[in-house]
């Protein structure tokens, strides 16, 4: 496992800030009124890369590349270009690099933006979204909830990733406020459905993998692989008494489109290399076309936190990204089998990331056993979902010699329902 | 109903052409190695509207609505603006409406394409796509085949329209072959999956339905047809087999998104008005936010034909619209209820339409009954589901007083799977 590397940009030096040199994630922030630009965080600081291309600071052969505020343009180009900005940027700002902007005082108070203070912002336009359900533990909680231990996982489960196409419009940044909602219902014992707001409001911990390359064609796990830009946490909430009354025979639709929370950066595959980690090992073997060929899990920490109303956050669940059954890269080829296209900016979920204790388990749902066993607050209160007023987070990290790759939070705050959002006019 | 209104291009004065002034639908072509452009269908000729608004003859205010081979830019304007960009062009192309292009024997050469010898291309950007699954008839015989009679429903279906998110990417212009897809399949009698090509590949007759008006949170059923811009024909082309091995417990995924094709010409709602029909007899009644409140399906005949490898076309089914049990602005509504943002470009298929004869099915698996008794071909042959080679075509036409408003074929042929697309490199 590799050392931290030293920059010159002195707050990125320390074993805890998320945003060492080694890492430079992509991100798109605004300052006051200004307009939203691309940015790569640097320990405390965030690098202006629209304003260094401008000044010719980075340069790729052809159209600008940061020009409108998002990833999209570099993520389309070839991979190739991926590491040479990347190399570049780690040239500006190691220091013994590069001193263009290091012995540049003038650019440098320019280039260099406090990230306390500025607005982040999408990292990236969001062709589409699909989410996964690819996680051992939660399809074993989740299908012993509902059908018991002998018929947790569905017969498919181990062969393919069992995926659904989501909402990319509903795909919103780390911070943006969530209305609950409302939605169709019925309950077991209800005779008929009523419309009202959603009582089981959760969250999902995952990770969403972007796809950088696009295809026309089934590609290969190490395509697949290959095609990969990034990495973002992710929050898929859901609103599981919508989802138990809409979903057969067609699949999740209005519980998971009210919204997708991601995290502001975008932490680069190259980022995370040195963190590579084995899928758990196969109960059946997988088709040729789907099995696995390297390392392409990564040893990612990840915990939720939950702050009640005017409270402090409080750690809820904590796992490890390498619980996957099924990698990123195994959900994009299987995504491409029947010829279906994918575009950059494509979005993938891993499905939630849970462990094998109880404290490992990623949405509340499991945590509190479907509402049986609430979830005590050490604040005080339970939790069988989730309260007005209840700001929920994600957190990730891998963790290098003396160094953390961290993605920064991915938050959101959950608003009461309206009243009634009908009653208009 | 409305009468024939006439126009000084006489092809387009016939009960038979789909293209009367009455229709003016929205498409994209191109001529040669030409550019796409904007371009409006009347009678048997493309009226270009890009070179139009270039030469001021149409023109809205702000910026360009045509500089780009797309009619998305218009869909995002204010209602205002189609019902004016419509005026407009029923203005200019009328028999005795403004003589601007009609007397002007240079521009009318330039402005008006021989549609014969054009190539269509996708008339908007699709921004994501919703597939429904709202047909009473088609639900009632594909939940018999799969479930028993006593079962065909599922119990939300009478009180919410079934819908899963679909794939955008994956949607193509009539014309465009489509192949056949390789997928994960296993019988019921089978040990254990393979991967193979699909055998159960087939049709699905639809309407889709094009959202042109955004929205960011729960809209009525009312507000929603007000932001539907216009209907194409709809081929939700579907392998049955992957989906049956693939779709609990989310729903279809690989079965769907080999590709979508659409009819080219955007039939606008207004072309459509005169046509307006009432959804059937509720057998129970609608949650209020879902209520009926004035007719919103279409008297729209709708066909298939199928034309093997060389062999003439013959229709194989025939159906209409209005045999919907929920319309697109119900459907429309319902997907906006959790807070979904939906967007411009947005389109909904409606679900297979079925009538309640064998002859009214909308799909081979229906048509065949799940291959148990497959359909006689006049011109030989028989047809459980697609055999490569096969040409499917949908077709639609809203007949007025002594005119029709069409929507010109959505055809796919079908070429054999790959010899395997994992035996590259």
């Amino acid at each position: 496992m590799s050392d931290l590397h030293l920059s010159w940009v002195e707050s990125a030096n320390s074993a805890e800030t998320p945003f060492p040199l080694n890492n430079l994630p992509y991100g798109v922030f605004s300052v006051g009124d200004g307009l939203p630009r691309c940015g790569v965080a640097i320990g405390e600081m965030i690098l202006d890369a629209t304003l260094l291309e401008g000044e010719g600071l980075i340069r790729m052969d052809g159209a600008p590349l940061f020009d409108a505020p998002s990833w999209n343009k570099l993520m389309s180009r070839p991979r190739a270009d991926w590491d040479a900005l990347r190399a570049r940027l780690i040239d500006l700002l190691a220091q013994d690099g590069d001193p263009a902007l290091k012995d540049n005082a003038d650019l440098r108070a320019r280039a260099l933006v406090p990230m306390e203070g500025a607005r982040l912002h999408m990292p990236f336009a969001v062709a589409e979204y699909t989410d996964f359900y690819a996680g051992r533990h939660h399809a074993s909680n989740v299908g012993t909830m509902f059908r018991g231990p002998e018929n947790a996982l569905p017969p498919n489960w181990l062969h393919i990733p069992i995926g659904y196409n989501g909402r990319a419009s509903s795909v919103v940044v780390s911070g943006t406020e969530i209305r609950r909602p409302w939605g169709q219902l019925k309950g077991p014992n209800d005779d008929a459905p009523r419309f009202a707001p959603s009582q089981r409001f959760d969250i999902e911990l995952e990770m969403g993998a972007i796809v950088g390359t696009p295809s026309d064609g089934p590609i290969t796990v190490d395509e697949a692989d290959s095609h990969i830009f990034g990495y973002v946490l992710l929050n898929d909430w859901s609103a599981r008494d919508i989802q138990a009354w809409e979903y057969q025979p067609l699949g999740p639709f209005q519980a998971k489109a009210t919204a997708t929370t991601i995290s502001p950066w975008i932490v680069t595959a190259a980022a995370l290399e040195p963190f590579r980690a084995d899928t758990p090992a196969r109960e059946v073997e997988l088709l040729p076309h789907l099995r696995d060929c390297g390392p392409m899990l990564y040893d990612i920490d990840l915990s939720v936190t939950l702050a009640p109303e005017g409270g402090q956050a409080e750690e809820i669940a904590r796992t490890n990204y390498a619980e996957m059954y099924y990698s990123a890269a195994q959900q994009l080829a299987h995504h491409t089998t029947c010829g279906c296209p994918m575009r950059t900016g494509d979005l993938l979920g891993s499905g939630t990331v849970s462990g094998p204790e109880r404290g490992n388990r990623g949405s509340l749902l499991e945590l509190s056993w479907g509402g049986k066993e609430p979830l005590e607050l050490s604040g005080g209160g339970t939790r069988s979902f989730i309260e007005d007023g209840d700001t929920l987070g994600l957190h990730g990290a891998a963790r290098g010699n003396g160094f953390t790759v961290g993605f920064g939070p991915c938050t959101g705050k959950v608003l009461p329902a309206l009243p009634d959002p009908y009653a208009r006019g």
